[in-house]
């Protein structure tokens, strides 16, 4: 009997590593070729999984995988938001079909929280309808959340020490663009990722372990107001003449981003303004103990994909425990979670790589610590730093490139055949 | 006689590269101990030398000023938005006063157009006031608008080669993002800088010389409305699925930024709010052939000290330009801007180092061609890549790093005694 096939597919918000678990279960899947048939990518993720767009990867050469190393984001096989909610019924049936027409035995999920609640969903349809198929979650996400609050079951999601190592080097950058440039500008507001969970904007801090410079950061969890932030940045020009801001992109405004029409309806809401703009406009309406204005930026989803600033760490880390995933899938079967775990005997920083059961994984939440957060509440903890420092890595990654610019992976867009009616999509059923 | 003492000074909104023309000086400088004695940094530009705040230099060891080639800005001596203006005679008898308390026979000034202006003013008060000092002109400005319409006396700008790199890379990966996450989010819009002059959206172009990508450049010359940019985007849509919009800060969004409050008065207006936001804004109020929603960011100051992405040949240039205006002071004297000219015989690309009088530097100016817009007025011709191309260089610059951060340059902070009154500003005096 031939081996039977692979689904592999993404989902949620990219990282600047996510293609690296690729990599790896694309790599560790062609060196058990006995186990494991042809590995198919869903094309946006379980979205491609429903319409039936495999994506055959075995048209791409070793060679181009192998630039997955430094090829960041979802440009590879896509990612999607969909999400496969309890009660629908007619996706997980959907799934069922699509695997078995295509004699998919082993299914990877890459991607966050919903993600892995999606994997479990699906691993548990498959023990219940006793369709013969392993489903194996692997984790990723810039925003830390993913796992318990104790760091037992998962200690850091693949991504997060890129973004990390992203805000590390802006902030110090942005730092000496402050340092000479405070005559005229002498705030600068940073917005940060991450709605609800800090980890993000608290990576802020790794820019200046030592706290040397003026930077003030912003988590959601501070509760702190506008208000506040305002009277933090007027002591700061006073003692220091300049003050960067790094707010999360939840951070609570108020009332000041409503901003009503002249029928006093709200025209542009919080929601159609950037926190770094509301906190901007606000900063600019206080009275500046030195000449000069804020001004203000958003990084966006390149905070997520600028492969130049990717931890080497984060990198190889995101390829090996995607290798796991296959070496737990082999042995281990359906259910699980591939993990990343530090070592918490000898010194230095290592790591190594475990499982955790999905259905544990999908019922668990992670927050920033609370005792992470400096008394403060503009600044966060040592022992924050002794935890992520490690995860920026050291030095540079080598991307390669072509005529100047990065050369990123080439998928070939390949697809299965298609075996299957063409999917109607579960909102239409209901409606028809 | 000993040798008379050097003035270096920065102006205007740093760059990658503006510490390579610093370094150039400072080095070329030191490498004629005969014809030049100290060299001091003035503090945050022009204002420093006001304020009779001036760095000595000799106090920052060779390997410490080694390092300004990787360091980003102007967090080593400080840049200023102070200008000279005609009229403010006593500014420019205190810059006199100070030059002479210093016995200071060199000035050299690093900026833009505000800051040639600025350089030719004091080599003309230098001559008409007898005295004897040389003021030479180093250019910088990422915004590539100085010089003339016809490149003739100025091929391109130290700090431009950087930011076009920047948009290279990044619209890149942006790509990556948008290709992969476009079921979710198939328009980003991404605000470039160069309020008035297209160079920098322009550059975005050199992401996908062979126009492959679905990428959209509105430049602030475009003349398009924001109404026009909507129905570019729609069509995009309809053709693939997504688009990426590069905008300029300057971009003309008409009266959508005007946002009245209950009583009618304008709230925020299009200042308070970036033209991203604007854009984004407009665009969700369309619909939009896909599902999903634009979203947008704003790079601010990242684009200009991100030095992960300087052009090698940008530092390079940077750094022979800065030695070059050491050589035009010692042989030539005052009145001159050290310039950068493109070979126009031979094949590749190849620059030499020549000079052009602040006087006619000061009187001229340069737009974005309007002849290498395209007819679609959403891109830019050939005729700009191939002039914007080399600029960019190839491969990656080497940051030096410690503990995983970038290390730059720490300019000992220790000042030429003072031998003057306090400085009191202008506008001060004025009123008194």
């Amino acid at each position: 009997m031939p081996p039977r096939n692979v689904v592999v597919a993404q989902s949620g918000g990219p990282t600047c590593v996510i293609n690296n678990s690729l990599r790896g279960i694309i790599e560790a899947c062609r060196s058990h070729p006995s186990a494991f048939g042809k590995v198919y990518g869903g094309r946006f993720g379980i979205e491609g999984v429903l319409k039936e767009e495999l994506i055959d990867l075995s048209a791409t050469s070793a060679e181009e995988i192998a630039l997955l190393r430094t090829s960041p984001a979802a440009g590879s096989i896509g990612t999607c938001r969909y999400k496969l909610k309890k009660g629908q019924d007619q996706d997980f049936e959907r799934v069922v079909d699509v695997f078995k027409a295509h004699d998919v035995g082993t299914f990877f999920y890459i991607g966050g929280n919903d993600s892995q609640d999606t994997a479990h969903k699906v691993s548990v349809l498959a023990r219940d309808s006793g369709l013969d198929l392993v489903a194996v979650g692997v984790p990723k996400t810039i925003d830390n959340d993913l796992g318990d609050a104790e760091f037992r079951l998962l200690d850091h999601s693949p991504g997060y020490g890129s973004v990390a190592r992203y805000y590390a080097h802006y902030v110090r950058q942005a730092n000496e663009e402050n340092a000479g440039s405070c005559p005229a500008d002498p705030v600068l507001v940073i917005q940060a990722m991450g709605r609800k969970i800090g980890f993000i904007p608290a990576a802020a801090r790794l820019a200046d372990p030592e706290r040397k410079l003026p930077i003030q950061i912003y988590l959601t969890e501070s509760g702190l107001s506008l208000e506040q932030l305002g009277e933090n940045v007027v002591r700061q020009l006073e003692s220091d003449g300049r003050c960067i801001v790094v707010v999360s992109e939840g951070f609570d405004v108020g009332d000041v981003g409503a901003i009503r029409d002249n029928f006093g309806h709200i025209q542009f809401g919080a929601s159609q303004q950037s926190v770094a703009q509301i906190v901007v406009n606000y900063l600019n309406t206080l009275k500046f103990p030195v000449p000069g204005k804020a001004r203000g930026q958003v990084p966006g989803t390149d905070q997520r994909n600028a492969i130049a600033y990717a931890s080497v760490t984060d990198l190889d880390e995101a390829y090996g425990v995607g290798r796991h995933a296959v070496e737990v899938a082999r042995k281990h079967g359906n259910g699980w979670m591939a993990t990343i775990l530090r070592d918490r005997t000898g010194s230095g920083y290592n790591v190594h790589y475990d499982k955790a059961p999905l259905e544990q994984v999908a019922n668990s939440e992670r927050f920033f610590p609370k005792s992470w957060i400096a008394p403060s509440r503009i600044d966060v903890t040592d022992d924050f730093v002794e935890y992520a420092r490690p995860l920026i890595g050291e030095d540079w990654v080598s991307v390669p490139t072509v005529a100047g610019l990065p050369r990123f992976a080439k998928i070939a867009q390949v697809f299965a055949p298609k075996k299957l009616p063409a999917y109607v999509p579960q909102t239409a059923r209901a409606k028809g």
